[in-house]
């Protein structure tokens, strides 16, 4: 017997989730909900139904696990807290500083419905957590760094697009090197936000926009670029087209620890084509979790930490315990 | 309160175990346990006390976890399933073929007693396993490579020292760079033994002993050396003592998959200066999960797959999800 997935809102996060259900023989789509007109919605599963968000409200849709799709700004503050009493769901919250209250607003109302709400899965948070997680508690003398990229930042390409004058823009984060290096090898440096990323854009400017003006506005721009050292480059729709429509990301997490004098240093890394549909792909391997767990009578609102690892996978514990283990 | 732990067995892995204690804020060492005469074992503790393994027998040692650091040919396949009917256990069993059979001996009798036993802790198998599962569940099109090393394997400095005329030994794993180099990218090749490890051998030859026979003999060793491309290296007794008297370790786990038409790789990897003393922090981590978790009602037999993250952490689910989500 399947499982049921329904996905709420069919951005690029929801085409990821949609192309890992296929993968998975133990699931199946069931539903694509979206907030606009559902008639106006095409999807790439031609025998899936396209239905309204509103048909989730009356908690009868029939789905063991939805997953939403959503901005973490905006949607997921109100819209987890909202269907986790109605179905078991998953989110990518990634607002850090607003995890609390998000975990807080889930587990009430997942626990009235007696469902599930598992929160801020995917690669960061999500994998990347686990790996911060499980190495210090191995090894408490130690010290965690992460690094982004080389990959698409959507929030800083957005940024640059909201200049006056820019057509397209494409950033990337990318990790210093010399600073990579000196972390894996142990030598627990003291690194600021430039030391650790490079940030470069490539912006298609509008026809006779003043570029140096724009490349000015993206350098000195606080929070998202002037903290960086920033490399402007301005291309062609083209070249744009043709060598940056990818969402490739990825990083490393790299923990440096101690056992007495003994070191030891601890990688775990991302190398991804597409950040959304490898996203996708974890949140497709939690919602078998959930389902898993709510069955056994587990409610309330749940992370990545929460999770036994044997839940995500469809094979039993024999088989893991031959082949894996 | 403290966890208070036991520690069967003080060779380096137990040594190990006894550091790991001591990095733990909520753990404590209570006994050391010996099948030698305690009067004859000195430890580390000087304040914990060495006893008899025999005293572990009537079940009433105080303590929480028993750790237990015996081999796996023909300690742990007879003393976890023993232990494991009087106390919370945790070894580091790694003789593959027979885990099925270690698993079910270990879950009869933990259960029988209303305990916990958790094989298999370490790094492979234990963290080398948990990334395997992860990748897998989450990228269920995609292979798995495990890289061990460069580091010391112990098992094959044991199998050249038996050999006549050979006085000490150590043999390094190394990971062919050029097999790393192309799993790294994405390239899934098919890999032969030889492929993926050299095997290097230092050694001190007794006076007057027959070094290009020794040299035949562990080139041509089935299982141990005859299937990888071997260097042997004679060495002083001095040189040994002062280049090789270390047990580093570590590898790499690395999964290459893929969504549609788009690659992923996740890597893993571990660079350890001391193998024993970062699989004894391993098995305390775990041995605080089991004692949490057979508080709360759970017994039987459990590998690292059947423990949810956050049970490893002393910190709170709040703390973990403010700081390390």
């Amino acid at each position: 017997m399947s499982i049921k997935i329904g996905i709420l809102g069919y951005g690029n996060l929801g085409k990821g989730v949609e192309k890992a259900v296929k993968q998975s023989p133990d699931v199946e789509l069931e539903g694509v909900y979206t907030r606009r007109n559902p008639a106006d919605l095409k999807i790439d599963s031609e025998d899936v139904p396209v239905r309204s968000a509103k048909e989730l409200e009356n908690g009868r849709e029939d789905i063991d696990v939805l997953i939403i799709c959503g901005g973490s700004a905006t949607d997921l503050p109100e819209m987890t807290p909202k269907y986790a009493k109605l179905y078991n769901v998953v989110d990518s919250f990634d607002t850090h500083a607003n995890i609390p209250a998000h975990f807080d607003n889930v587990d009430k109302s997942a626990k009235k419905g007696g469902k599930i709400g598992i929160i801020s899965v995917g690669w960061d948070p999500g994998m990347f957590s686990l790996s911060r997680l499980y190495a210090s508690a191995v090894l408490p003398d130690g010290k965690d760094y992460t690094f982004w990229g080389k990959g698409v930042s959507q929030g800083h390409s957005d940024a640059i697009r909201r200049i006056e004058g820019v057509k397209d823009a494409r950033q990337y984060t990318i990790p210093v090197e010399s600073s990579l290096k000196a972390v894996r090898e142990g030598k627990n440096p003291e690194l600021s936000t430039r030391d650790k990323h490079l940030r470069e854009c490539f912006v298609v400017a509008e026809d006779g926009a003043d570029k140096a003006k724009i490349e000015n506005e993206i350098k000195t721009m606080p929070n998202y670029f002037s903290d960086y050292d920033t490399t402007v480059y301005f291309i062609s729709e083209q070249e744009m087209k043709k060598d940056h429509s990818g969402l490739p990301h990825g990083g490393s997490v790299i923990y440096s620890g101690k056992t007495g004098d003994n070191k030891h240093v601890i990688e775990y890394s991302l190398k991804l084509d597409s950040n959304p549909e490898f996203t996708g792909a974890v949140l497709v391997a939690y919602a078998r979790a959930v389902y898993r767990l709510n069955r056994e009578g587990v409610t309330g609102a749940k992370t990545v930490f929460d999770i036994a690892p044997a839940y995500l996978s469809p094979k039993s514990g024999e088989k893991l315990r031959a082949q894996l283990l």
